[in-house]
């Protein structure tokens, strides 16, 4: 038992009797207030702390951004749009978000590696910078310049010719949908000087997910030097130079936070050479995940409690239709438990329970033969590490239960 | 490549010229007429062709019951409110839908791990059958009988112990959160008669997706035998036996039909037998994917066509937010190719691409290095299969892009 692997420790939130805080308050309080489960809740406290931790640790020419899919609640990407210093945004309705958050269009930028022709037209209108993804799309974004009169502001998406070692998922190296092949790119460069559109950087994204900092490194100086290279192609100055994100959160058992420290060290470095060899390229670091998923919490509420052939099961009114990812479905290859408590028995005697959901299939499982306080109906489960790809990236509608609600704290 | 697996051949649409046909129209003017993609179509001749291979197929005694959680389209439903003789719903939200399609109530069941009160309620007053889950389950429905006056029809959800081999998804075996251990039944059957609720019967679910006819059959007979056994035990005689589904559809390269015959002739023997040992029960099968899969359709339009590092890549409006399941993030453990064309190049010369959507994430991919007719942008991207589990499980608010729509043909 003592050499299996722990999840790492939750710092932020503290806890009051047998009741978790959210946002200071005592979770049976929050619960009551709100007046359904299950729901997501949201600490603008951790946040701001974490962007706290990371203005202290990166260097303070570094510009950082907050992808917005990761949470697109628009409460949420409004009070992060007074604490970061630019949006990326992945469609035309995460667009809409961002500038109805009050971010100036000059530091948002759009990526995706399919975008419809409304949404580049949205985003020329808009004058948001376009991560170009092919010779297609930036044949597409002359002819709407043209048309519009207004030169599109360009940086092109990179596929690099190298992959960021250990991440949940690899975005770069290999054949990929994203962006143009790193060989491509000077030829591109060419063209986007043609078309005469408003040439201003680079954007790569090795991969995301990633909790191990030498491997995060090692991609962020592979991408500084590939990005250096290319820019002897440009029709213009790099202006901006996004070098992607991928700073993981733990999620399972044996997981440990990410060490920022060697990062922040890293990107110190990068950026006195990019004051000489790129002197008027904005570095950018772009987050998500690392922003908002520690802040969040998913809540509840236990409905049923079995025992079938000697195992406990905690049925519940919420399940993967509010949070595919904690139910070990959205691009998991092995299931894992993310970490669970049972939120007004913090403190309480535990036992080993699995936590259901209401849907008829066995995926909708939240916690498997977790050691948990002993739990009863009414009791409220607790998901942390979910304020990123939580409701947005989950089946809302399957199997017709009532959605969750959110609210930040 | 000729000892490959290959997918099943698919009957259910046909082609003309280079079209493919849905409900008769060529799947261009189709996509003009609805005037947008990504969309979903689904043929209802093609729902009714299955519904009287099963008739034919079956025994005349056996009742069908259509179970709306693979795809609770109301118009769907109402077409096939008309064609089987009960709908089994997962949820208060379903319930609404099955009341709505003007099937009886008497021929509606509910089933659900974790039910809430308001559900439970308003069950008991639709008079819809109740599948019970848990002794906790029989005394709330036993409080709402006594308070509304209306006895609760009831039937248990036994827990059998034995599982369906070979299934897509294991629901019965061992431990398990759906319905009451076979062992434990008779002890709650004394409590429904001691509670007074009203007594119908026995719901079995061994498992689903399975394409194995053997492993059915075999599951049949011993849940028939295991539900005999049990009514010994019950304070009224069993009107109604769901033996539960389980009807597989080929998804993937390798997958073959369901051989349907030998699963006719098993429930021509069980009914025969169910005559004299359970002469007031009607035995139900409940199906919902073997049904629906084989008529619905997923179209999206190519946006981009991208060759990386010699690697075909078809970037388009549609992905995992609308089709979790073609993504291979629904359960899947190693992720396969669904069937999918080129459906306005039918018979034109092929390739080798891969077809993803326009989420920044490489879990966005509906077809992996698969044989296609060389396409373009414009073109249109079938994904057969698809009736079944396809926009109602999926996240559809994922990265913000437009929903897609859903047409019964």
């Amino acid at each position: 038992m003592t050499d299996r692997p722990r999840h790492a420790p939750l710092t932020a939130f503290r806890v009051e009797g047998q009741d978790l805080l959210i946002a200071g308050r005592p979770l049976t309080a929050l619960a009551a207030e709100i007046g359904q489960t299950p729901f997501y809740a949201y600490d603008r406290a951790v946040i701001d702390a974490r962007v706290a931790l990371l203005r202290a640790t990166l260097p303070a020419r570094i510009a950082l951004h907050y992808a917005i899919k990761a949470n697109p609640l628009p409460a949420l990407v409004a009070h992060m749009a007074g604490r970061v210093d630019g949006l990326d945004v992945a469609s035309a309705g995460e667009l809409a978000v961002a500038l109805a958050s009050g971010m100036s269009p000059r530091a948002i930028s759009f990526a995706g590696p399919a975008k419809r022709q409304p949404e580049l037209e949205a985003a020329v209108e808009a004058g948001v910078l376009l991560n170009v993804e092919s010779f297609t799309e930036a044949e597409r974004l002359a002819a709407i310049s043209q048309r519009s009169g207004r030169a599109a502001r360009v940086a092109v998406r990179v596929n690099p010719d190298f992959e960021l070692k250990s991440s949940g998922m690899k975005m770069g190296g290999g054949p990929r949908p994203f962006g143009v092949d790193a060989e491509e790119v000077p030829r591109l460069l060419a063209r986007i000087g043609e078309l005469g559109l408003a040439f201003e950087g680079f954007h790569l994204f090795a991969g995301s997910q990633n909790l191990r900092a030498t491997a995060i490194v090692e991609a962020q100086q592979a991408s500084y030097a590939l990005a250096l290279r290319l820019a002897h192609s440009a029709s213009a100055p790099v202006r901006s130079l996004n070098l992607g994100g991928g700073f993981g959160v733990p999620y399972f058992p044996g997981d440990t936070p990410l060490a920022l420290g060697a990062i922040g060290e890293n990107l110190a470095a990068l950026a006195e050479r990019a004051a000489r060899e790129l002197p008027e390229a904005q570095l950018v670091i772009e987050l998500g995940r690392y922003l908002v998923a520690e802040a969040g919490v998913y809540v509840c509420r236990v409905i049923d409690r079995k025992v079938s052939r000697g195992q406990v099961f905690l049925t519940c009114d919420g399940g993967l239709h509010h949070h595919l990812a904690a139910s070990g479905n959205f691009g998991q290859l092995i299931r894992k438990n993310y970490p669970v408590a049972i939120g007004n028995r913090m403190n309480e005697a535990t036992e080993i329970a699995s936590v259901v959901g209401p849907l008829c299939t066995p995926l909708d499982l939240l916690a498997d033969r977790m050691e948990l306080p002993v739990a009863h109906p009414g009791d409220l489960v607790v998901i942390f590490q979910s304020g990123a790809y939580g409701l947005s990236a989950s089946p809302r509608a399957f199997l017709g239960h009532p959605d969750a609600i959110e609210r930040l704290l």
